[in-house]
């Protein structure tokens, strides 16, 4: 098994069905990943190790998901100068406004590449971290064209798909 | 010079004009405190070494005021058992609604008391540190008491003020 | 039966079941505690006999949780100086926000410790009181450092799980 | 002196220059006011008395103002059957969202009537006030009548001002 | 049939199940009311008519319910002198927070009695049209003093249920 | 089959429930129309051709509907000066408040037509677009007129059930 | 003087200084306008006969400008079928969110082409009327052109001047 | 001169003063960047041309400043696959809040690395970009942990002098 590049953090087992959104990504880009849960609050230890071994156990790169008062991918971004990548997660009844604005308002210093909340976000951050990588892999950024490519192709899909439900709705 | 009970940390010395509030009702309620700086993710290993000795060097409480992405009450509650009370403070322009998520939002098990957003919370602060540490020092409850009459005396006094206004305007 | 040491207070009935999370912690940590209904705005009387006999009954803690325009915790703080803890519910179309707003945003002088929305906030609130009480009981110090291994614990068992299924996930 | 038939109430003497739009319009009215402070957290007890005697002392309408968890209109209302008249007024960083919400969201039960945030609001609750009281007195309903009309007047006035501003933009 | 003292009106059909709840009161303390549905924007001409008819027909007061940029409880008082209380209720994806600020919010001169989100409000609206009735008829006010008691009972079996819970739970 | 004088464009065919009532209210008033799927962020060069064709092949108005950071109808506006009007979707957990400011806050010089969020927004995009190809096309203007008296006479029967249903409350 | 196309409302003489941004891409654009005052709330009645007139006047598009709970442009999209433009204006402690969802959140029926808050927005207002007075008029469309390279020229500009200002960092 | 190896982009030369936060970090890491000013909507064109010529010129990585509905990001990250990173700014009377959903609420599949509203995000974008960076060059890597112990210093630093602030009251 080839060591990982990148390392999907989530503050919960909840967390999973989202944040297995950019691991997909992973995958698909074949892209050598780990993944596992650590709290900011409830296991800040086991973070903090694991943010502080990232870089020596040869990560490149960490998407870190969490809701509420979301510290996680802070957090470990004040323990490793690799980039770090937020996903805001919906998970209180302040529907990820909370954690939205405890991921992206970071102080000075201490970035953390935020992306949207959700399934999108967690999506996204895959493609990110893609792309990160693809600047020293030009088979990567030969992927990510393609990928692009494909996104276009499928909306094309969607416009013909559209434009046939339009042309029915006239004949009605 | 006294133990001190009370820690009060902030993220930054820009915040000290807020904190000060909390200081004030402090030395006003007789309670020897300590004051530093520590930021969740500007000095993440001080941070952790403040909450970690807190217990040990005879703290009861602390209290922790930040701004933006505030993590540093959440953070230094994950790290101690002793109440943390958390100061949400206005430093971006989100004004302070994003130190107030990421104070309160805290998941299950991680309690921050917070309080309210900037000088009025950092105030309040301090009179809750008096109101935990008055469950075991009755004289501490006595002098609670009569900071609540001598509010209550200056509300009076206020409302004084504004009858003699009102009688004003009547002979314009 | 012990005397309580702890009082939940909650504006209705029907927010039971958030603040039953508060009540077992307690009953998790073995701390005798009293639960009742009394509405800021629909009983202030027994409210406000509630607040100013709790002292006097023994109680060291009071737990107050409500929704909308939560005036709960506010309304038994200004009775008393013992310290409350509120938790903002959310019960009405704007989730919770209107909750939190009017439980956190206290004036100088009269404390609220602020816990997040919902349910995490009821839990934490138990929590907290725990915290507040073990400043003179060294026994729920050791009970509170277990609680937190505990949870630490937990987070370890998610990461190992959340990784077989990473591992499961190659193979497909 | 004629028996006040309307108390302005505000939570601190701050809130005057505010609340004295409401006393303006009172007076314009010729409408026997009075005028006072009181906090429903920091003087609980004036206020309740202020609130439980009003009715008695010959009070038809409370007019409250108060900023942060504004609680003081609820308050009165919990304690009085005569209509209360909310103005949220912007006294922390977070503009007046915060008195807004914990002034109107009031549980089923105890209304406040709630005027918009500051100084419009103060004036609206003058005039909720004449209108509450011209029901049962003519004399009210043809100066509210006047006033309207006055305020369409002004209204023309300023589109005549505007009118000839807009000319000479032409000239230039 | 008496003539109506009260006009409910609301901005659709669809508002009925909420708006109900202000008719309900209206019953309960037997009070003649109208109910009907009137559009700011869709119906401005009949909205009108309603809102300069109102007072010459005998209406006291009038509660409007609207959702979105709800202008209903405006557009009626900028119409009449009687006093107009609006509901704002929850009908769009923004869950009434517009509906909030479009009724709250007028300018000085027009004042709308605002009431909380949805079903709270519609409820409060009922209740504060009898506080307004009732002071001139002082039956009125014996019956809201009922009201009053009888929720203040309500919350106390309610603490005793909830206080049952509690015990049942010790046993467990 | 006549020349589409209105070009309906939304990010995603998931939106194509909500910007079909754009496309009924063309049908209703005979306005022949295309519909497309065009995505600014995953089709920028498609959607462009389309901008930027647009006044050529005949389109008078663009309607645009997207969620999220909703780029679609600005993107459009930057490419052409014909009309955009742009209808802003709930897709994300943040409820349309993301697709609204990212819609409706554009800089000055590029203009964009804002709707409500949602379902409505659809449809007043269709009519917005029916009133500005009405000020050349009279029969359009007369339609318009119909359509208006006709939403009044549906709120009119709307009032008539809401009596009716007063009524059968009295008895009751 | 020519026949005004574009007619030109304010809520008060105080907004003259935003609306003023519409005049001015009116006059640069040569297109005859109007302005004036009229209150939805505090003159309806010429507000009204303003909206009813617009179209026999000749007016073919009304830009409307208001703050708070922004009913102007709404009121005036209620009488007339010509396209209604509407800019929200910063006018209370909410900073515009008030006046922007109050004009935005239209029910079905009744659009209102929405600007951004401010100075942009009015700005904005001008320059969609004139892209829809020019569907009918070539030359306008070719102004229009050229006001949009223009644009893209300043911006060219400020690229330049960015530049250097980097180059003498350089040499710093 | 070297070959810029990060492109800052903003939609306004009034933006410099913000994004002048990132050159800074950028020419303290000794990196080469460029700096322009490109607007998604009133440049696109060059817009366009900068994102798709920005790697074949050699650029890693984009940062990308705008305020209001602010695309510039995410129109740039829709014609690149090199890692684009947005900052928010503070532009109109929303205060960031539109920009920031703007620019972090992307559509699955095009990424934008969001930094915090305003300067201290412009300063973390040029840190995130050295960390990107940092990830083929071990001496930038040097540099940052350099960096992060230098903060950590500054931090200890702040804390002494409110130590001191801290000792100087006590003796007051």
């Amino acid at each position: 098994m080839k060591n990982p590049l990148v390392g999907i953090v989530m503050g919960s087992s909840s967390d999973l069905s989202i944040m297995e959104e950019a691991a997909a990504i992973l995958r698909h880009f074949d892209i050598p990943y780990e993944m596992t849960v650590a709290s900011a609050h409830r296991s800040p230890e086991k973070t903090r190790e694991y943010a502080r071994s990232a870089q020596r156990r040869g990560l490149n790169i960490i998407i870190a998901g969490a809701g509420g008062a979301a510290h996680l991918a802070g957090f470990i971004a004040s323990e490793t100068v690799i980039p770090v990548i937020g996903v805001p997660i919906e998970s209180t009844p302040l529907r990820g406004m909370d954690a939205l604005l405890a991921t992206v308002q970071m102080p000075s210093g201490v970035p953390v590449a935020t992306m949207a909340v959700g399934r999108s976000g967690a999506k996204n951050a895959g493609i990110l971290a893609m792309q990160i990588l693809s600047l020293h892999r030009p088979d990567l950024t030969e992927k990510l064209l393609e990928y692009k490519e494909e996104m276009a192709h499928q909306v094309e899909e969607m416009g013909t798909e559209v434009a046939k439900h339009r042309e029915t709705s006239d004949k009605v």
